[in-house]
């Protein structure tokens, strides 16, 4: 018996979201659970470094289980991926060290919010991108995510993952990148609080397409009581990039070896 | 009564191709013919650029119907859009010459074929790419691209639209062309034969993969009696970008207004 640490990318849009649920809905962490029991694993439960919600994508989720398994951690690969559905595939295995905790352990994430600008609907796109017209200031919107980086109680944009938990997130990187017809939010985080980024993404874009004023973004900033009542963004947009750790993460592995 | 044009766009995952058939078979004319009837179109069909195959995408699909209808051409694209389901869209609507077809009138097409290169599957591309591994040795694949162009007898690698039509084509363009991880082949025609574009990728990557050598799909150039005995790329990492008439095209237009 080993502790295993996989990396995952996903489809998010059949799923309701990672974590398993009562009933039969389906879920990522279902899925791979299911897999992993083709394979003989009587475990419990595996764990993640990120519960991303429904609709939501990864490239770089983390998960870790135990398993007795006598072959190298690439045909571990092979033979989930043997047993897993299309949208969800496994990318990397490795042997972990026997405590290894995808979520605890990660020191920070990376999530990636994409738009796309067009007046009518682009069927091609939208799987992966929130659509919004007219075309945004993105100037505004790149003042705003400047803004972010640093240390705040972001307690206006979201709620800590257990009841009264702490709000305050250390933001490392948040910048909107444009590239042939596509915008992006890239944040870079600590940790993130339940629906932040699609909430900050929703607030940035409302400051571009002008209906609020960047203060009005940044005031909630600055008093962590009031609440955003705005929208949220669409979970389709949003996408887990990179789980960090110490001394690796998973978007530098997948880079070497798929993308 | 008018002759209107539209350029659609379509995920072709979800249909038994673009032509409507028998039995209640989802195809991309079919939902078109509905959403126009909602708008008390009593037409027996609308006409279509090309016929693409089940599961093939398209970004610049041009179609033509005749319809009452009192508003602008912008209101007609806005009228239609609502009532078409989310994998298909209208991008673009005018007012077309009574007589204009879409297909007949056309003079040239060009497809699109993306491939990625990855040991492991990958969720989030592979529903509008072929995946292949391992990685194929790209300038072999160019070479036979190159020889592509110009007048030749396809009929090795595809059958005539109607029985014992002519399969001589005239290829304009033809290459392979490489950004971030996707490898996509570009080729503009007068016109395709059926299957034609997918035998073609299935035989140059196969001598990107060095099971065949390029003599041997040249020399199906050279003999058309001979027949593509080989595989076919699969229908997802199709896709039909433009349709180019003698003084527009529809990536021209849909360049303009959406993308």
């Amino acid at each position: 018996m080993a502790t295993y640490k996989s990396i995952i990318a996903y489809d998010g849009t059949a799923f309701q979201g990672f974590q398993r649920q009562a009933g039969d809905r389906r879920t990522v962490q279902g899925v791979f659970e299911q897999a992993l029991r083709a394979l003989s694993w009587q475990g419990r439960s595996i764990t993640a470094a990120g519960r991303t919600d429904a609709g939501v994508h990864a490239r770089g989720q983390v998960v870790a289980f135990e398993l007795a398994w006598r072959h190298a951690p690439q045909q571990l690969t092979q033979a989930l991926n043997a047993n897993l559905p299309p949208d969800v595939a496994v990318w990397w295995t490795a042997e972990a060290a026997l405590k290894f905790h995808p979520r605890f352990d990660a020191v920070r994430r990376r999530y990636r919010y994409t738009l796309i600008t067009a007046p009518v609907r682009h069927p091609l796109r939208e799987r992966y991108a929130w659509r919004i017209w007219p075309e945004p200031v993105v100037t505004a919107m790149e003042c705003i995510a400047g803004q972010l980086i640093g240390r705040h109680d972001f307690a206006s944009f979201g709620r800590a993952p257990i009841p009264g938990g702490e709000t305050v997130r250390n933001v490392f990187q948040a910048a909107w990148i444009s590239d042939e017809g596509s915008l992006w939010f890239e944040i870079e985080a600590d940790a993130f609080l339940y629906h932040m980024v699609r909430k900050l993404v929703a607030a940035m874009v409302k400051v571009g397409l002008r209906s609020i004023e960047p203060q009005d973004v940044l005031g909630y900033l600055k008093n962590p009581e009031a609440r955003w009542e705005g929208n949220i963004a669409p979970a389709c947009g949003l996408c887990l990039e990179d789980v960090i750790y110490p001394e690796w993460s998973s978007a530098m592995i997948a880079q070497g070896n798929v993308v």
